[in-house]
């Protein structure tokens, strides 16, 4: 029997889950291009009544959302809780729509907010709840997270609740460098297959370069001179940006083993360069399902 | 009386100047779309005649041209020449063209390459020339040369020679972040004038963040937050980007007090960065004129 409807509603896609009171996904569904940026301004009721569609739930049946649909662009603004936050304090803060369909109340998972010892502030949203779902699954309380993807989040949890975390432009600042930048002359038109020589090479070129305004240039140069064949290029830049997310992060970690979350072939990739650089590391899939089906147990026992 | 012809000829810009013996500019020409990436195949020699057009050089006067017409897209390729360089090793290396207008014999500046503790390669073409010149008007023949731009370059110069340098991708970066990534959304569409707080502010941080791709993520939090004037987020990033720059660069440059060649606008900014991290510096204009005279003055003393 359902015990949760669960939407992970981000900016391009979404996607809805039945979950049951032990946390077995019953079934699951991808509506595709009905990420907040598809929705036409007051059109999230039915894209959310589509979502649910014959799913009707029963009385009692926790309805619960995460991602980008509570950000001031989303449905209803779920403003970010504040670090140190698990499932108590995200449960304090979700933000109700009382009829979000006829009978039914969704509560929109928050985002986080931290800052850093400099008053600089950092934000995400959806992770959260990967974090909280990856938890579950390992069964563990405490580590570090890396969430790898367009902007990579490193988050740190202690006893069950996310204490602090950082973001690094990642994937985005590989895809400009990679299109966009006088690079792309030099690379081909598609990655093609990991050429993990030429990648594992970058990441310790991220290391010794000491930053990646300068490591980058080598691509180019490297290029000039027929020392990098083509087809390994964007390997070898892929471990240049993400040495240099390692570079930064690790630094900061002091030593602990990361918990990578997410695809298999970006955990692959991550776990590839953290071993080029003596670092051991586990890997467990995206979990989502699992961390909305977390908070609505926590909701369960919140008076 | 003209002694050298010089040519500054890049890729999207062709300026042409006569200069006396003493090294006196005697007429300067800006011929505005003619670099070589707006010259048709077999266009060279038409292109020349026009920048030099009545300017009928006597038998014995050398001309000269550096940049990026000496490059694989160029008119005729000067091979990049290794490091240690000085005026003597270009002279050797120039590329002549023996008939680049009838009777005219034209000789194309090299570029330099070096190689890196890592065995990595680094290539420039064009600010060979400049920091020639520098080091005759500055009347020095050791220093730390820096060419803020597009991408800046790094040169050391031992006994008047350059005897290593190295590259940051710093103006290119810039432009991608703040057109083209997530944060061109909460940025103004123009950059308005330097805010030199947040610019300050910017590149202190660079140091502490310990990376850009972690940095450039902060200008989005603090724009959400409202912790950013809008006016000034150009200006902070601008900061985090030059600050990254000046990070992995002095590291490696041993306390040596920078000499910022170029643009007095670039030099400006580069200079209220060092002052901010505590390292003097002094600047010096574009010096191609002066630095095509002196390997004209090299290239007499060859036998």
């Amino acid at each position: 029997m359902t015990a949760l409807l669960a939407l992970d509603w981000g900016t391009t896609s979404l996607r809805a889950a039945r979950i049951a009171a032990d946390g077995t996904v019953l079934e699951e569904r991808h509506l595709g291009e009905r990420g907040i940026l598809h929705v036409e301004p007051g059109g999230f009721p039915a894209v959310f009544a589509q979502a649910l569609a014959g799913w009707d739930p029963a009385p009692g049946t926790r309805v619960l959302a995460c991602g980008m649909v509570g950000s001031r662009q989303g449905w209803v603004e779920a403003p970010y809780c504040a670090c140190p936050a698990g499932a108590p304090e995200l449960v304090r803060a979700l933000a109700w729509i009382p009829e979000a369909a006829p009978g039914v109340r969704l509560g929109l998972v928050p985002g986080l907010s931290t800052e850093d010892a400099d008053g600089v502030p950092d934000v995400l949203r959806g992770e959260e709840t990967q974090v909280l779902g990856a938890l579950d699954l390992l069964g563990i309380d405490d580590g570090l997270f890396v969430l790898p993807g367009t902007h990579s989040k490193w988050l740190t949890v202690r006893s069950g609740r996310i204490t602090d975390f950082a973001t690094s432009m990642t994937g985005e600042v590989y895809g400009l460098l990679r299109h966009q930048s006088i690079l792309a002359r030099t690379l081909p038109p598609d990655d093609g297959p990991l050429d993990a020589e030429a990648f594992v090479a970058g990441v310790r070129r991220a290391r010794s370069a000491g930053g990646l305004l300068r490591s980058a240039f080598g691509v180019r140069a490297l290029s000039l001179f027929d020392r990098l064949p083509e087809a390994a290029r964007p390997s070898h830049l892929s471990g240049l940006v993400i040495g240099e997310e390692l570079r930064v992060h690790l630094a900061a970690a002091g030593g602990q083993s990361p918990i990578l979350v997410g695809s298999p072939a970006l955990a692959e990739r991550y776990t590839l360069a953290l071993q080029a650089l003596g670092q051991g590391s586990r890997s467990v899939p995206a979990a989502t399902w699992r961390g909305l089906w977390r908070i609505a147990r926590a909701l369960e026992s919140t008076p």
